[in-house]
C-alpha cells in the first residue's frame, strides 16, 4: 500500500498510534498545538533530513531514518544542558512511498525516544519530490543555565564523550559495498553506527545535571568544526592532543586497514555520530564516560584549533551542506 | 549569486542578521539551540512548505513565501490561545537557488514577525532538490488554559474572524492568467491574499487575552473541514447559518463572476486564509472582528456539519494532502 492510497486522516491513524506522548504533555496530537509543561527555560532547535542528502533508502530503513532523526534532536537538546522533552515532526512523502516505510519511521522515532521519556506530540504531514523530515525538539532546562558554546575559558580541559569517526568510517564502507550484515563484526558496527548514531545521552544526561560543564557542543560537522565553533565564539586557542585522541580511535583500525584510510581523518572530520564536547575547569573530576582530548590554551581572537600545536582549518575539515570538503 | 557559491557559514552571515530575534529569547542563533524564557506551558506547532506544492517562485517572490509560512505557524499558536514567541526555520535549498531569494525570504519572515514581536531564533539549512522550508513556532500561554478543539458545548455560538475564501479566490485567479498587477483591484487584492495571507493575528489576540473563548481552531484545511475537526472532536452537531456566511463574501463576488465559480466554494473548502473559528457561550458578548456563522445545535456521535441544516461531508469538503478534494 502506498501513500497515495490512503488520505491524510487514514495515514495519521497508522502514524500517530505508533509513537510516545511526553510526560508532560498538556495537549498532545490532534490539535493546533501541542502544550508542555516546562519548569525551566524552553530550548528549541531543529534539523532537516533530506532522502539522497542525508540517508538513502537502499541503505537505511524508515526505522534507522526515525531513529537518527530522533536521535540526533534529542542530542542537541542535550547539548544546550537541558532535559528534552518532545519532538514535532513535519514529513514531506511522495505518494508514492510504502505506508510500511512511514510506519517503521515512527516505529524508529520512538525507540529512539522511549528511553529518555520523550514525546512525539505534533507534526505535519504534506506531499513532497523526496523524503523529507523537520524535527524540532524542546527542551527543558529545568532550572539549569544553558550550556552554550561561547563559554570555554583558558586553562579548562576540553572533554568528548561519544562515539569518534564511527558514523564516517561507516558511510565509507557502505559506499565501497560492506554491508550491515557484514560478516565482520567489527565493519558491520561501525555501518550501524552511522545508521543508527548513538550519541551519548545518559553520559551528557548525568554531566549535565552535576552542572559541572562549562562550555559544550554537540558534534554534528566533524569534531574539527564543531571545536572551532567554540573556540571562534570563546575566543580562546584550542589544542587537540593526539594521542589522546588515537586512544579512541581503536574500533576504527580494522575498517582504515580495509579502505586504506587514515582512521585520524575520520575522527577529526567525522560529525554524525553526535558526540558531544565540552570544557571543564581543570581542577574537576572527568566525568563519568568522558575523555580528556585537549586543552584551552589561552584567549584567541581568531578562536584557532590546533592538533598537537599544528594550526587546523575548521572551515576546510568537516562537513558543509553546500560545498564538499 | 548562487546558494552554491557560498559556504554555509557566508549564507548563514547574509541570511541570520535580516531577521528579528524574540523579546524573551535568553540565547539565540548560533548555538545547539535557542533558549527562550516562557511565562506560561509551551504550545509548539509546526508546517512544512514545499516548493510547486505550497508556493509556486513564477507566482510568489521569496518575501511571499517567508510572510507566508511565518503568518500561518504565528496563526497556529494563537489558535491554542498562545502567544506566538518565537519561530526555528529548517531550510531547504537546491544549490541553484538565487542568494537573493534567500534574503528576500528573511525579509518576509521579519516582516510577517515583527509586529507581534516574533523572533526567528534558530534554523537548519540543509541542500535539497526542491525549496523546503519547515518552520516550527514556540507559544506562551501565559497562564492562560489551552483553546483546544474538543471543547464545543452544545447551544454556544460558532464565531469567526478573518478572510474567507480569499486565498481559494486568488489561486484561481492566478490560474487563470490573473497576476497581483491586474488593473482590478479586487482581483489584485484576492491574489495578494494568496500570495501573503493575513490572518487576523490581533483580533484573535484580543479575544484569547480577553479569556471569552471556548473552542478553537484555525482554518487551514478549508472552513467546512476544519469546523468538521471541532464538531468530531467535541462529539457536537454544528450548523453553519449560510445567510450570515454569505455576508462574508462580498469581496468574492466580482473574481467569481470572472471565473464562473460559485463563491460560495471559496468559501466552504478555502483554507489558506489562515482565518479562525471558535465556540462562545451565546450569552458572551461577540469579540471585536468576529461575526456570528452558525451554532452548536446539540451532542453528536459523529459530528456533523451542516449549513442549513443540509449535512456537508468535511473529508471531501477542504484539502487533503495526499489526495485532490
Amino acid at each position: 500500500m502506498l501513500v497515495k492510497d490512503l488520505n491524510e486522516k487514514e495515514l495519521l491513524a497508522r502514524f500517530v498510534p505508533l509513537l510516545p506522548q511526553a510526560t508532560s504533555v498538556v495537549v498532545g496530537n490532534g490539535d493546533d498545538s501541542a502544550v508542555l509543561h516546562i519548569g525551566g527555560d524552553t530550548t528549541v532547535s531543529t534539523d532537516m533530513l533530506v532522502e539522497n542528502r542525508h540517508f538513502r533508502c537502499d541503505w537505511s530503513t524508515g526505522f534507522d531514518v526515525g531513529y537518527r532523526a530522533a536521535q540526533q534532536n534529542i542530542a542537541d537538546a542535550l547539548a544546550m544542558g537541558a532535559t528534552p522533552v518532545s519532538l514535532v515532526v513535519g514529513l514531506g512523502l511522495p505518494p508514492t512511498t510504502e505506508v510500511t516505510w512511514v510506519e517503521d519511521l515512527a516505529r524508529g522515532f520512538a525507540q529512539a525516544c522511549q528511553p529518555w521519556e520523550v514525546g512525539v506530540d505534533g507534526g505535519d504531514l504534506v506531499s513532497a519530490s523526496e523524503i523529507t523530515i523537520g524535527v524540532t525538539v524542546i527542551g527543558d532546562l529545568q532550572g539549569r543555565k544553558p550550556l552554550r558554546r561561547d563559554n570555554a575559558l583558558p586553562g579548562q580541559k576540553v572533554i568528548f564523550t561519544g562515539n569518534l569517526g564511527h558514523a564516517a568510517a561507516g558511510y565509507e564502507l557502505l559506499k565501497h559495498g560492506y554491508t550491515r550484515t557484514d560478516s565482520d563484526e567489527y565493519l558491520a558496527s561501525l555501518i550501524d553506527d552511522f545508521l543508527r548514531p548513538k550519541p551519548p545521552i545518559g553520559a551528557v544526561m548525568s554531566a549535565v545535571n552535576a552542572h559541572t560543564l562549562c562550555a559544550g557542543i554537540d558534534v554534528s560537522d566533524g569534531l574539527v568544526k564543531d571545536i572551532g565553533r567554540v573556540a571562534q565564539s570563546s575566543r580562546v586557542w584550542i589544542n587537540l592532543d593526539g594521542a589522546q585522541l588515537n586512544k579512541l580511535l581503536g574500533r576504527l583500525g580494522r575498517a582504515a586497514g580495509r579502505l586504506g584510510t587514515d582512521r585520524r581523518l575520520w575522527a577529526l572530520a567525522g560529525g554524525e555520530d553526535h558526540g558531544f564536547v565540552a570544557t571543564i575547569d581543570s581542577a574537576t573530576v572527568i566525568p563519568d564516560g568522558f575523555s580528556v582530548i585537549g586543552q584551552v590554551m589561552g584567549p584567541d581572537e581568531y578562536g584557532r584549533v590546533t592538533l598537537d600545536q599544528l594550526p587546523l582549518d575548521p572551515d576546510q575539515i568537516g562537513w558543509d551542506h553546500f560545498r564538499s570538503a
